[in-house]
């Protein structure tokens, strides 16, 4: 509920503790948000510290003892201080035997330590059962009840029970308590609230790069031309000119880049004839950025369409088609209705709006919350046939838009084709492969290889480990 | 998390197994990915196999034994084989016996058999526990960990415990498992992975059948007529001119057909005097695909707006606009400024946009995870408020394209009326019945007896089961 | 899945009770359609009634009992009866006695009553389990098995064992079961259906009141002052050359209102010291409505999107350039294209472009579903870093659309400057302030403060009971 925040605090003076006690170690920053959120939601709290007389930051109703005290109040326990304090509890073995103790401590960096702190508090006290939970929930969003950021407490612990108890707390406090398995899991955890979108890293590289490429290329046969051998400063282009030429460009390879390791895995295949022999590692990586390749690709097909749609009202075009009519006035010329122009034209226009649009469909089951309503076959449908369509729509607006000016020597400056000739190369080549590989004859087998079936000839080592299937 | 993609295989070689032993039955592919992802978790795994020493395929760590002793070590068994197999468990029905046999098994069409294959394992071995469970996770969902596809496991199963063992392995696994009742929803759970958006088909089938119809239309009375009555060949008008015709009528009778079936429900709720009496087959299935219809009709409308904003980029246009001022100015004519007409065009674009945004904004509260944050009172006053009178916008600002042009005969090609006119016909009835059933006499009754109330001089029989209420 | 609701009637006849016994007191509208769908999930139910004759309406397979009998059958009965009668349920205490008593109503409007429901029943019958729940599950959710509206379930109960119990049930049905607490949580969960969009309330009365104090102002500045000065009527303007005045301004002060209060608490904490001093109540609610201010923000800058794209289709706009033309070959004027004009032009569009597609982007990352799978430092990246970029291009935008029209005093009609220049004053005291707190030397004072570092010399009384952390 949205709204919960606001009476938050009206749950706490007179909750009557049948929730049970929970009690936290250490009065740092999240601790106190901790410990103000579970009074808030019914429960007993107990702080353990150093020196318990200290505690005027406190919320109130909270209990401060000592560390000892403290941990004979409650079953689960939370740990809220630093790693390299930990040495510190071991003088409490005896004490928290058997106690459910809450790992909550991040790190400053990746991999900080050899071994997670979780893993590291289990081997200092063997005889109590560590769970990592809630570290990757903010002391913002505990305190504020908002649900605008994660609300995800995701947990994981060698003893069920205690992880079930553990996951009851979360749940009470109106989290989402997700399993995530052993103790193993526990550096994964600690490194999530530390990583910045690391799928989009690769895609976004990818598309700084190809854009500085396409960019330099763009400014070099356009602008720089024009001035070396017509003397004339066209720089005014940059800002939009260039940057729709651009964006679509590298939308489409991008784009291409998505469909072509299937397409490559879907070769592959056919080469060593099982589906058992695992991808090199650059082809694993690349099937796994895919969606997020094509979610950049279309970022910058949007910035396409709104370059294109505000041509009309650009002064540049503006003022050139009035100086261009009154020339045409003062000359005393006729203009003609060329009608294959006007196909041409609107063809160019229709192929692009049904590509943008199949794209935006495209970004819209991406989205989690859509992609968890369809069932496999219907994923597959969208993203594989849909995708495929899409790609041939665009691919197409862009043969349209060039028709035959690659014949024309003009248009190569310095002998360099136009920028949209290179464009084409990676869609047409996904293209043409992926209709070879739809045939038929081709995909009869490819259909059997993935359902297991091996070519007997072949003798490759085996390695059934974690490879993924081709989408 | 998203890259626990990349960190899973770590998990697995010095796990500790306390997460106990899972028996798979069948060493095929989704028994080898299973088997995978289980190992990784940090459970046991043992195969059970005809031959137990041709075993090369397998996740390393995994046992194989044969059925009989695999079945042993452990209380939690994945029937991994072809319905057609299971014959041949009975032979061990008394191994299996209190087991928990999870049947992960899928068809190859929808209703192929009489029963579910859950059900027919029950029958087959009922002393054992069935459950359904799995079968609606990919095996490239399992082996790569991704949360692309749907990661939502439905189980089934007559046995609360055995069901409760099932999610638990399920979660542990990082999925998400959701109970579906007893085993007799198994049949529904093994059509699922087959059918292909069945609610999304009706409205498909809807805005392809109007769109031929449409684009036909237009085509006889703009192009055809043309060619016929002055010779000239249009033709290349289908491509944008044509299409931004068929797209807004569509979009305009299909959104108008998602706010039909309310107002014919609460007039049948009228005329019967009662809310208790069943809706016809028709309109329940008419009703439940609403959200399809509107999408649908979302899409070209979306479509019209990318047609309608390339316009004075087009080569027609811009031609045809060029070639008419220098004629202007060869006739020497003086134009005029008609505040009218501004009047006109402005309110004509301004209505479009505000039906547009608002039919955007239908769009998004329907996302799944959107719809599920808000309450019922406010979904109703999205949907239904905002709905009509998105409507209203729409039909106004095709009312006003309109404007006085069916008044003039050299309109009607053929004696058909413009295409634009047909499609006033559905959203002004819907528009007219809403105004009356929201007028305050007609408006009370209909509240009375959607709160229960009945009108006392109607007997009608009755029938409550499962009829929907109106939104 | 999407179809249950067309299989859920066939889960009902033949089904074995496995699930056990529920019981429902009350026959009205919701105890009939939760019947119904209990005897669908499998269980068997028993209505408790005044008037166990008069059933005829009760779904076929339940059974009708005196509310004594029908107790004595279930452990869980769920209380389908208004708050009024709740008295006369004390008559059966004895009978009620360690029972499970689903309260699942609803009041006419917000804290109607000194207390919930909830725990007006459980004072009445103190020696029943009272769990509050179902309440915010329409009857029409219930029946249809529709997924479109809310199907979570909002539990909340001072027995953990009871709730559950009850969040079986809920699951058993399909439904979302969320644990909310003890029943001092019942009267949020009382007041949250009655509620309509509680925290856009506030975004959206300033929204009105900005748009309607803006409109009025570029209409007075415009269209009186055109009216009275040169007696022209340009009333036709209104329609969309002030609606797109109005829409950007709007748009820009709201986004700017979005990272003011950040801006504000951030200077509040260096003014203490420290973050344990409380912030004022108004800022408080004003940190939280920040996300729905910019998404109304982003409704308003969507339009004037769309009414710019529509500029050159609009009659007024294309009749104004033909007479221009016209005029200047009369005059026989001959044009020249202006280099400087042309990079002003189109930096203003490419600044527009840039600054609208971020904010399509902060747009999505608000998204429920979107928001929960990215973490903490992400959001933070997204919703901070991308924001303060986005209110930076658009203010550059607006800054480039007046270039030095603010110097000429013909711009100021009757000493009033233009719109855009009053719409700029938010921003850029939002982007001043920001840009000190960013220097290094400022920036690390914050950054200790909000790790919990506090300038001693201050000596506030600590508060630390729910104030926010700042963004």
């Amino acid at each position: 509920m949205e709204n919960n925040c606001f009476n938050m605090t009206k749950l706490c003076p007179d909750a009557d503790n049948t929730l049970g006690t929970v009690c936290i170690f250490g009065t740092g920053d999240f601790g106190r948000s901790l410990g103000l959120r579970l009074l808030q939601a019914g429960y007993s709290v107990v702080f353990g510290s150093r020196n318990p007389q200290n505690s005027s930051l406190l919320p109130k109703g909270a209990q401060v003892l000592s560390h000892v005290e403290a941990a004979q109040t409650s079953r689960v326990i939370f740990i809220a201080v630093h790693r390299e304090n930990y040495e510190f509890l071991s003088a409490f073995s005896q004490e928290l035997a058997g106690k459910v103790l809450v790992d909550i401590s991040n790190n400053l960096m990746k991999n900080q330590y050899p071994e997670s702190n979780a893993e590291y508090l289990a081997k200092l006290l063997p005889q109590a059962n560590v769970v990592k939970a809630f570290n990757t929930v903010s002391a913002w969003a505990l305190q504020s009840g908002s649900l605008d950021a994660s609300r995800q407490v995701f947990v994981c612990g060698d003893n069920s029970e205690s992880k079930q108890m553990v996951m009851d707390i979360a749940r009470s406090l109106g989290l989402t308590a997700l399993d995530q398995g052993s103790l193993l899991a526990a550096k994964e955890l600690e490194n999530y609230p530390l990583q910045l979108f690391p799928l989009w890293r690769l895609p976004i590289y990818i598309a700084t790069g190809l854009t500085a490429a396409v960019f330099i290329y763009c400014v070099l046969t356009d602008i720089v031309y024009t001035f070396v051998t017509e003397g004339k400063d066209n720089s005014y282009r940059i800002v939009i000119s260039i940057a729709n030429r651009v964006c679509p460009i590298v939308s489409l390879i991008m784009l291409s880049l998505c469909y072509l390791p299937g397409v490559i895995a879907a070769i592959l295949q056919l080469y060593n004839g099982t589906k058992y022999k695992r991808f090199p590692d650059w082809l694993d990586k690349w099937m796994l950025c895919r969606k997020q390749l094509g979610l950049v690709a279309l970022a910058f097909a949007f910035l396409h369409v709104l370059y294109s749609l505000v041509i009309p009202i650009r002064y540049y075009v503006r003022q050139r088609q009035n100086i261009y009519i009154i020339s045409q006035v003062k000359d005393n010329k006729t203009l003609t209705f060329d009608s294959t122009m006007s196909w041409r034209s609107d063809s160019f226009y229709s192929l692009g709006i049904l590509g943008f649009s199949l794209y935006i469909l495209l970004g819209i089951t991406s989205l989690p919350s859509v992609s968890n309503m369809v069932n496999w076959r219907e994923f597959r449908f969208v993203q594989s046939k849909l995708g495929h369509i899409t790609l041939l729509l665009c691919t197409a607006h862009t043969l349209v838009y060039g028709w035959n000016k690659f014949l024309y020597v003009s248009r190569y400056k310095w002998y360099l084709p136009p920028a949209y000739v290179l464009s084409l190369i990676v869609p047409c080549i996904v293209l043409v492969l992926k209709l070879i590989l739809i045939t038929p004859c081709v995909d009869r087998v490819i259909t059997r290889i993935r359902q297991g079936w091996e070519r007997k000839s072949v003798h490759v080592p085996h390695d059934t480990s974690g490879q993924p299937l081709v989408l």
